[in-house]
């Protein structure tokens, strides 16, 4: 329902560009109430901003009111910080007063683990979507709307945080305004907009994302998720991202299970399969990060690099062991470090007269502190094998100077890893100023290129793909009713005849109720054949000595069948009567596995890998959410290391990939 | 030989302890040689210095010498900085006046690329082993003698380096003395010394690494290496190291092709396959590292943190979104993250008060800035399940005080996680005097965890180890002469016939040269066979057609002896007269590979995996330096992935993991 959506991004407008602020809750001392109405007094002359409390009639020299209705005006946002049995009568009243939106600090819901205060907080869920009042939080710690210059939040504002083009949304409120706020100063990167979601009750993640895309001055939302509610709404987020040349970069919690369990506990959200999540971040170009500095630089570079010229990475530094730590790690990214073309390496042994490398890596080395060193820039970047250029030197002012120089004249994205410590602070704050890309840890770098070749990649295929249907996703899809409702699982052969149906073909079989039978299929399928029982009440055949496979004769067949019988009225009497099926024996070939899931967040995941027992050891699957397009389903039959498998490996003939 | 050794390490200790220091090749001028002489007279009063250069009488205030034997004495240490082709004389000259040692900054060597110039790279080798004047370099920055306060060097003194537990070995001069120094500076660790040693001509970073071992006061070696020269001599270090409770942390170049080529042409060490540097690595508890911080906080770590007490990591933090990053992180290292007992879980419960979470992780909110910090610690570091403990907090003065205040009661190894910025300096500051392992990202908290974690258990298991078979390396291992001179490949039948020598089993097999002694062997053996041709012309059999198998009876085999004998005719005529293998056909079981290679820098390897085809596809495999003992074998066996087929994997019998 579009009035519905336009109505919350109405909302959601009032929240993150308020007029008007009322703090209920509000305090003279240091708590959450008092640091969240001292934060929005701060802004005063941007927004008008109503302490809401019965016991003051002034509080830190603006005048308070007892409740919301005694405001002069409908406020555009609220903060709610109250107990949290008071929440929802605040809301409430909100609703009755007009107000836009609001923002629940309280806690004391979902996260407590216990049945009583979750269903509290579906009930804050319940009201804000019925009076359109919709909220973020609780326990949260509020928004730092940092181009606006204003922040409804328990932090108070922090003058040294520059406004930028990358949005932060976090679940984790200490996470956001804690180290994700101050190494982001450190850094020099801004933002145009903390936002803490913690339980997220109504407004989620997702929301904030696809809201934040609109902003014309948002480039980049980073995130820090410790689970996504609705993944769904996310990959509509990510869709969007994708097609508009926006990016989101996000730390994932729940790579490992201890990890995801203490997230559990934190915003009760489910954290989900970690690789299904890795399945999909790809497939919509989603760059994940492991930690905070990572995401810090990893937005900055997605805000400020252009695309890249080509595939290629070039690496100069004025150090042969720092230029093959750089190029190790960007090989073992999988990045391409093209050699120079004859001109380019000419050009350059030239200048470096005999010394160093004319080669990719380069290794120019004392130039890097002379004049030279614009001209090697200059050549390097000019190579025509150069999609990216990564500079590698400490970073004293001058250098910076002469990437600057390079930078104004350049359409091709520059990254700069500082080999130096805080001596070199000066440059590099000049680069930082000028938005050059900056790393300190080729490790990180390469993390950071790998995500923004990959985005770009995946950017590409996006807008080439005729038939968009992996970007577009219905937006209310069902699986299809395969299976007869309440039958939980179907026999081999009921299988078969439904694949069938889809025109996927299997392997010719007969079920046999009598040995006569099963020499009578015999006559019609041929020698060799497999035999098994179909019983619903023995799921592991292979255990249980029902599967006789590799018949070659009646003799044999007849044999079999007597085995069968018998394993099966020892294993599983409730298995009389059942049939037996006879097939045709098949023997070559790689065996596959192409399987459909309702993952709880995702919705149908489709997975590929190479099949038998070994699909359980090591788990050679790729995953993609549905539906997929042919395109799809051919880069995931190469995803898998496998895949050699099926191109004829070691004289073996090829599979046939058009048919699977 | 002794006296070799002895008279090796009485060159490197007039290196690394001089008395006295003469520069050859000392100037004015702001050159490699300049900047040397200017290092050295820094450090008059703890070293006698002589420049050596024909055209000063005086320099920078001091008397200048023509030639080496103009010397008042024999100095320590020569350093060597002029033009490559007087290299060689200038050691020459050096022997004769009976000098200790040098270092060779001079370059111009094998790093060039070329024949002539690694002929007398080679000469420089030679020269030093027979006069005994051993030489670092060259091609490098010199040493910075840290304890001592003198820097045979053209880096400058920085007198901001403090000493410390931690030496430094790196092939790389502008890593050594740049990232490396700078960043341990910025993060407040000490270096013992650090040392360049560029090209390696004559001593190895191995033997630096050995001879750090014997100093008293250096208790973790750190190094950056391109590539080593020697890897038995590195390992042997390494056992030295472990028996000792010392450690080894590196960064290892060489993990993508791209920069292992890059690094070879940087100092021309091979740099071999990085997946036996892996495999002996973790089989000798060196602690690998990524990047230049991982190396200088790993390095930390290891000098300071008393061994673990106990397996599991106990983690508290301030907020929930921040523990559970680091549990994930953590948990996906493979770190197990014990439940708190009742008893630590209820004292913290009383802490809190219902906030956070009295588990593990814990999330003590708002305490962490409050008098009960102190009382928190205390709780989780007597918790019996601690036998780590891993704090984080933004790090401000007061934290930084009861982390101390802890440290000093506590024999647990305690590791600050700072989630803060610029703005904790101070505090941070203090952990650092303290010694306290200091990590500002998850990540990397995880990876040395991780390392600290590997070398306490390998150092556990070499020290219980009743055969230390695997820690001791006999000193010039040479493989058994299994294969005979010139005889490149054993065929089936010989290898087998060779393995049954060693109590080894295989299938019964007989050699048949027609198809009637065929039949006569299939009496013997029994059916279901294999028949293979036994041709040295056809080293892919089954691709040839010249392998049948599952062979049920006579009939069969007649037809299949005629297939092979045509496919042999027409894909291989000089095989005709080959014999044909009649073997017991083996279906049953799980294919294992067992395999030893001759490794170009570490001699003998053995490699076991999941055999057939897939070992190709998925490389599942382990290996280690040879000789190894049982218990190392049952490991290996665990190592690898597919050990769950071993173990009746799906209803399937156990391996015979003991006859294995």
């Amino acid at each position: 329902m579009a009035t519905e959506e336009s109505k919350k991004r109405d909302s959601m407008r009032r929240m993150l560009n308020p007029a008007s602020i009322a703090v209920v809750g509000a305090t003279e001392r240091p708590q959450y109430g008092g640091r969240f109405v001292r934060s929005v007094l701060q802004s005063q002359g941007k927004v008008r901003v109503y302490p809401v409390n019965p016991r003051y009639k002034e509080l830190l020299g603006v005048r308070c009111y007892s409740k919301l209705s005694d405001l002069p005006e409908s406020p555009d946002l609220v903060g709610i910080i109250v107990p949290y049995h008071q929440v929802l009568p605040v809301i409430q009243e909100s609703a009755e007063v007009g107000a836009g939106s609001a923002i629940i600090v309280s806690a004391g819901f979902s996260e407590r683990g216990d049945a009583e205060r979750s269903e509290l907080q579906e009930q804050i869920k319940r009201l804000a979507e019925a009076s359109g009042v919709r909220t973020c939080g609780p326990n949260c710690l509020g928004a730092a709307l940092v181009q606006q210059g204003v922040w409804p939040s328990s932090t108070p504002p922090d003058p040294r945080l520059k406004p930028g083009p990358v949005a932060l949304v976090s679940q984790s409120g200490a996470s956001a305004f804690g180290p994700l706020m101050t190494r982001a100063i450190d850094m020099g990167v801004g933002y145009s907009h903390i936002i803490s979601t913690g339980n997220e009750a109504d407004l989620e993640s997702s929301d904030f994302i696809r809201y934040l895309l609109d902003e014309p001055d948002v480039r980049v939302v980073a995130c820090f998720i410790e689970g996504l509610k609705d993944g769904r709404k996310f990959l509509d987020a990510a869709r969007i991202a994708l097609e508009r040349g926006k990016s989101i970069v996000l730390i994932k919690v729940g790579r490992s299970g201890v990890g995801a369990k203490a997230a559990r506990s934190h915003t009760a959200a489910l954290t989900g399969s970690d690789a299904v999540h890795n399945a999909v971040f790809k497939q919509f170009g989603v760059i994940r990060s492991d930690d905070y500095d990572d995401l810090i630089q990893t937005a900055h570079l997605m805000a400020y690099a252009p695309p890249p010229a080509g595939d290629g990475v070039t690496i100069v530094s004025h150090s042969g062991g720092i230029s093959s730590l750089i190029a190790d790690h960007l090989g073992h990214a999988g990045l391409p470090i093209p050699p120079l073309t004859d001109r380019t390496a000419h050009g350059l042994s030239r200048i470096l007269g005999g010394f160093g490398w004319a080669s990719n890596p380069a290794d120019i080395t004392g130039l890097a502190n002379r004049e030279e060193f614009g001209d090697v820039l200059d050549l390097l970047e000019g190579e025509p094998n150069t999609g990216a250029l990564v500079i590698a030197t400490a970073g004293n002012t001058a250098q910076a100077q002469t990437v600057l120089n390079l930078k104004k004249q350049s359409r091709k994205p520059l990254f700069f890893l500082s080999t130096g410590g805080d001596g070199t602070t000066q440059g590099l704050a000049k680069l930082r100023a000028g938005n050059v890309p900056l790393f300190t840890s080729p490790s990180r770098l390469a993390k950071g290129l790998r995500g923004f070749f990959d985005y770009h990649q995946r950017r590409k295929e996006t807008i080439e793909s005729a038939d968009a249907a992996t970007a577009r996703l219905r937006p209310a899809f069902r699986p299809l009713p395969l299976l007869p409702e309440g039958n939980a699982t179907l026999t081999e052969h009921d299988a078969k005849a439904l694949l069938s149906n889809w025109g996927i073909p299997s392997t010719r079989e007969v079920r046999a109720y009598s040995l006569a039978e099963a020499i009578e299929a015999s006559a019609t399928i041929g020698f060799p054949l497999a035999l098994k029982l179909e019983s619903p009440h023995i799921p592991h055949k292979t255990d249980a000595g029902v599967v006789r496979l590799d018949i070659r004769n009646v003799e044999q067949l007849s044999a079999a069948y007597g085995k069968i019988a018998a394993n099966s009225l020892q294993n599983s009497p409730q298995s009389q009567g059942s049939p037996v099926l006879v097939q045709e024996m098949v023997t070559s070939g790689v065996e596959v596995i192409v399987g459909l899931s309702q993952d709880p967040q995702f919705g149908p995941i489709i997975l590929f890998g190479l099949g038998g027992t070994l699909v359980e050891v090591y788990q050679d699957v790729t995953m993609r959410a549905c539906p997929i397009s042919e395109k799809d389903a051919r880069e995931m039959v190469r995803d898998v290391r496998g895949a050699k498998l099926l191109n004829g490996f070691r004289g073996a003939p090829e599979g046939d990939v058009d048919a699977l």
